[in-house]
């Protein structure tokens, strides 16, 4: 049957349709650049902050110190959580998923009286929160008492120094700086495509990155990054990376940490994360470079017209294992950055609003008359 | 600048652009129709029961004896809130807006330690406690005790029976029935494609409705029917919906109730609730049929090319309010029908599934070098 229109043919996955007009960030395929509102990732990642990169998401440009000090500021004063979402934290199963513990808690976090427009203040106050969410839960975790946040660090070391009760090194600090910055923004992938849905019908920004966070927890976008570790270990050594990977792929097994749609070429971040888990950890890159090499061998193989596929999920579970992070708290870690690029779409599609509400094409039964229950076989 | 790839233009708010196949509902805007798995509207709406509705958008057919047996034994079997909603819900504080209440707790409800994948028996779950949550919470506000579900009640009779703690008229509990039965679904709705989107992520059901929760909150999508309400208290009476809507659009008023993208005749839905707030709130519909007459009238002169554009809102509003319940738990009652119809699209998604990744086009500066912070001005 008919679509309610009939101008347009299903494309599966809305592949190649524009789901958005964006200033945000821009995925070059073709050339292997990701640009974030006009400068190119290789240029940022291991010379700024992310509240920099926040801040340059959220602005368009970036800040000079008087802006860069304000918006850090507000991030720092804004890091504590309300009543009612340490109350919900605290009657969380201590197994909860992470990544349920912050679509939860944020979402108590963000509670309202009555509905408020988006604002770059309330993506401030959101981004100043996850990783108190996630710090305090872990030592919940662990049997410990949560650690209060401390205004003297930036975003990134005071998220280790919660986590961990003491303060990471510079090197660990700038690591995950990196990190951070890296996977802020990313183009029209599907949790911030959520993130627009929901801002395109008025509603608030926390129910927008609630939303995200839920879309970022599935396997096929950010939730695969422990994987990663996981698939390594079943592996075990270098030398075992080829008869196991071929038996695995006989039996259909998915190699994790590998393709994307959109890079013709190597993956900017992944290139970055390599170089950062070569230097950081040498013990996980020994075997993570045989598996990578081995994973594009057979790949190619298969699909020889396919691109290089190395995404960014790959070397980040190096880099973030080096850091120190479980790795249950990796796709959460996501979150913590990729939060300012969600807000800052939001505040986008919110200034430029158009609700996003596409066709659907019915596939089910033409109309019949119901049969009463009593004659129903 | 240009898009990931060059194969297509961008259709704001993806209108006309077909976002998937389903077989769970049909708009057939041309006629007037909704149609649920092969059944118009109009001949479901008084006919059977929200559990009835809830099984056929779930399972593709009507049930029979044995199987409305059991998912209504089910849906009453899984109406508690478990220890950790509990202690959510009462930690929040009075005045949050309900919205906010149930896509908090729908969330801490649905927690889970390993990645689940979306199951009609979750859809059951899911439905069961979205009452409970808004009963409990209305409670709370009022400083009462909450009231325990019963199993022996009906989806639409147990919700009026813990809002109130006595049971409603057979008539009252019809009425909410026939409401539930017509708001289940509708198409590719904003929110039914926010769940869809989170869906295809391979995350989990929880996820999918929160996400669709912050999506209807919107004032764009079903964030507006208290509204109707409150332009209605503010035109009065019949006698000032000519005078007061001439200024009003004047200054720019939207009105409340009206405009849809999809019907070119009367909306099915809104046809039925306008005879039941006839006969079930006349001091309601003596007002609204004015004002609902001037509005049509006012919306022509001005787009002699639309259609008629009474939309569900309109009469859902006196409806709800012949019901009995607060203005405030409008929108939350437009979820707990909902809610239906977002499970069923979360578990057909999940069943032929692919990423929801749609492009996006770059409209920001070309790539350019970073000043240091330094020398920023």
């Amino acid at each position: 049957m008919s679509s309610e229109n009939n101008n347009s043919k299903y494309v599966p996955g809305l592949e190649g349709i524009i789901g958005a007009q964006t200033a945000i960030s821009h995925v070059d395929g073709a050339n292997g650049r990701l640009i974030y509102q006009g400068y190119v990732i290789a240029d940022l990642a291991e010379e700024i902050s992310f509240e920099e990169v926040a801040f340059l998401l959220w602005n368009g440009h970036l800040p000079n110190r008087a802006e860069l000090g304000a918006v850090s500021a507000e991030l720092a004063a804004n890091r504590d959580l309300t009543p009612a979402a340490t109350t919900a934290l605290n009657g969380l199963p201590r197994e909860t998923d992470p990544m349920d513990v912050l679509r939860s808690v944020v979402s108590v976090q963000g509670v309202e009286h009555r509905l408020a427009r988006p604002t770059a203040s309330l993506a401030i106050h959101a981004t100043a929160s996850f990783p108190t969410i996630l710090a305090t839960f872990y030592r919940r975790q662990l049997g410990l008492e949560p650690i209060r946040p401390r205004r003297d660090l930036g975003h990134a070391a005071n998220y280790l120094y919660m986590m961990n009760g003491k303060e990471a090194s510079p090197e660990i600090v700038h690591a995950l700086n990196t990190y951070l910055v890296l996977l802020a923004d990313h183009g029209m992938n599907a949790s911030t495509f959520t993130a627009r849905v929901i801002a395109s019908t008025e509603s608030d920004l926390i129910s927008c990155l609630v939303g995200a966070i839920g879309a970022l927890k599935g396997p096929a976008h950010g939730g695969a990054p422990s994987a990663v570790i996981e698939q390594l270990e079943q592996i075990g050594t270098a030398a075992k990376a080829e008869p196991w990977m071929r038996d695995a792929r006989k039996r259909g097994v998915r190699f994790m940490g590998f393709g994307h749609r959109v890079y013709r070429v190597y993956d900017p971040r992944a290139k970055i994360l390599k170089a950062m888990c070569e230097r950081m950890n040498p013990t996980f890159y020994a075997l993570a470079s045989a598996v990578e090499e081995t994973a594009l061998t057979i790949l190619h193989e298969e699909h020889p017209e396919r691109p290089q596929s190395t995404n960014v999920e790959f070397y980040s579970a190096g880099v973030l294992q080096a850091i120190g992070l479980p790795k249950e708290y990796f796709t959460p870690t996501f979150a913590v950055s990729r939060v300012a690029g969600w807000s800052a779409h939001v505040l986008e599609q919110a200034a430029h609003n158009r609700i996003i509400r596409p066709q659907s094409e019915y596939i089910g039964p033409e109309p019949r008359k119901p049969v009463p229950l009593a004659e129903r076989g």
